[in-house]
């Protein structure tokens, strides 16, 4: 699909601008975190591998869009840019119907529950309801975990043409998070076609010591998997186990009643 | 701040694509939503106002970046859009530290908590705690509500010098929501003092039938306000006396936590 397009972008009229400015605008946008969240235009220019005049004339770009604030000398994002995250949220019909189900599910399992779809090697997270933090790392809409060590990861690399699921976890970062952590492909090939079977994933402490997350497809009509669906809590206070004999019929019944909702549109 | 940057946006060199593709390219991305989740090259050049070939460079442009995925006919947004939203939550400061306060809040108080900052005329959502669904809008991350008729947003418009306020309450589309809603100018910045006054705000079905609101700041080291913080509830449920008297204290003492842990990078 990259290739595709990489060769189509190849043939668009040599000289355009459109492709190099439109990308280095998006690394300006990246360039701002959490360790720089306000940035002077030299700051800018070195974290997104621009010239200062480049770096200014983006930063003035997205500021008179309104996609950034200055005051002169540091910028800083503004919340106009969550406007774009907004598109492709609200662009997926999961996310306005699956709250309340995902809301009626924790307040039966009192657990946090979250939705992820894959991106690469990685699960993105676009909805989360959250109980009392359990985890180390915060875990926003947005969010990104590698796919291979989660169980939403696990389920969503199920729905994968064999090919392509080998070949995503040949590319994946395997490294033992924990002691528990599956890093050999064979074996991580075996426990998603598992989950494949069983329609269902459990992974027991081998993103964070503690963790344990028990994952369930989300379906459109077409039979595509859109997104997982997860519970996640504390291995000292809900052992594997139990959470597969106390949790997992509740989450397969919310995931089959927000698959059931999906319209016709998803994945068209 | 709109003007001086267009000033300066007009000082760049004419004849530079830069501002209009990179606009542009943010206005394609925006032509994706709820209703329109997958679309044609047509539809994508009708919604984003471009020619055909124009579209058509910023779609590819886009695949070719990863943030579009597309069958060749049908073009839809791909889940790293989510990491430009993410570089906006991940550098703000409150966006780290608030999520573990606000769940222990609601674990308290038993209703939704959420966070908010201001961006013009509206309050833009950039944390929530919910519990049960009560509201009959989906408030995700990124939601935008209008600022003259929420807790937070009269909470938010409280910090603005007072001429700055007068504009923005003048620039908003004040119409009645509820049989509650107050949208006179005077009676609304009279509202907004008597919150700054206190120190928090209380909105009673101004917004929506059925619903109230109680808001309060999040201030940094240098006591600017950055954020607001609100505990929502149904009105049948718990009253606004009721909300007060009870909430108001866990609410005050939640901000007061979170604003204490800010550090000094916030506003710099």
């Amino acid at each position: 699909m990259a290739n595709t397009a990489s060769a189509r972008i190849a043939n668009l009229r040599p000289g355009d601008g459109y492709v190099q400015s439109f990308a280095r605008g998006l690394e300006v946008i990246r360039s701002f975190s959490a360790s720089a969240p306000s940035q002077t235009l030299s700051e800018v220019a070195a974290r997104s591998g621009l010239s200062r005049a480049g770096a200014r004339r983006i930063l003035l770009t997205l500021e008179a869009l309104g996609y950034v604030r200055s005051d002169g000398k540091w910028f800083s994002l503004s919340p106009r840019i969550l406007d774009l995250g907004f598109s492709y949220l609200s662009s997926m019909p999961i996310w306005n119907l699956a709250e309340p189900f995902m809301e009626e599910l924790v307040a039966q399992v009192h657990e946090s529950c979250s939705a992820a779809v894959l991106d690469g090697t990685d699960i993105v997270y676009v909805m989360r309801v959250p109980t009392r933090k359990i985890m180390s790392i915060s875990l926003g809409v947005g969010s990104r975990l590698p796919a291979y060590c989660t169980s939403m990861g696990r389920m969503l690399l199920s729905a994968l043409p064999q090919d392509e699921l080998l070949a995503c976890l040949e590319a994946s970062e395997r490294t033992p998070r924990t002691r528990h952590t599956v890093t050999e492909v064979p074996e991580l090939a075996s426990r998603i076609a598992q989950a494949r079977r069983q329609g269902w994933s459990l992974v027991n402490q081998e993103l964070e010591e503690g963790l344990v997350s028990l994952a369930a497809p989300i379906v459109n009509r077409t039979g595509q998997m859109v997104a997982a669906l997860n519970i996640s809590g504390q291995a000292n206070r809900t052992s594997a186990r139990v959470m597969q004999d106390t949790m997992l019929e509740p989450l397969l019944e919310a995931a089959r009643t927000i698959s059931q909702r999906l319209d016709g549109a998803v994945g068209r």
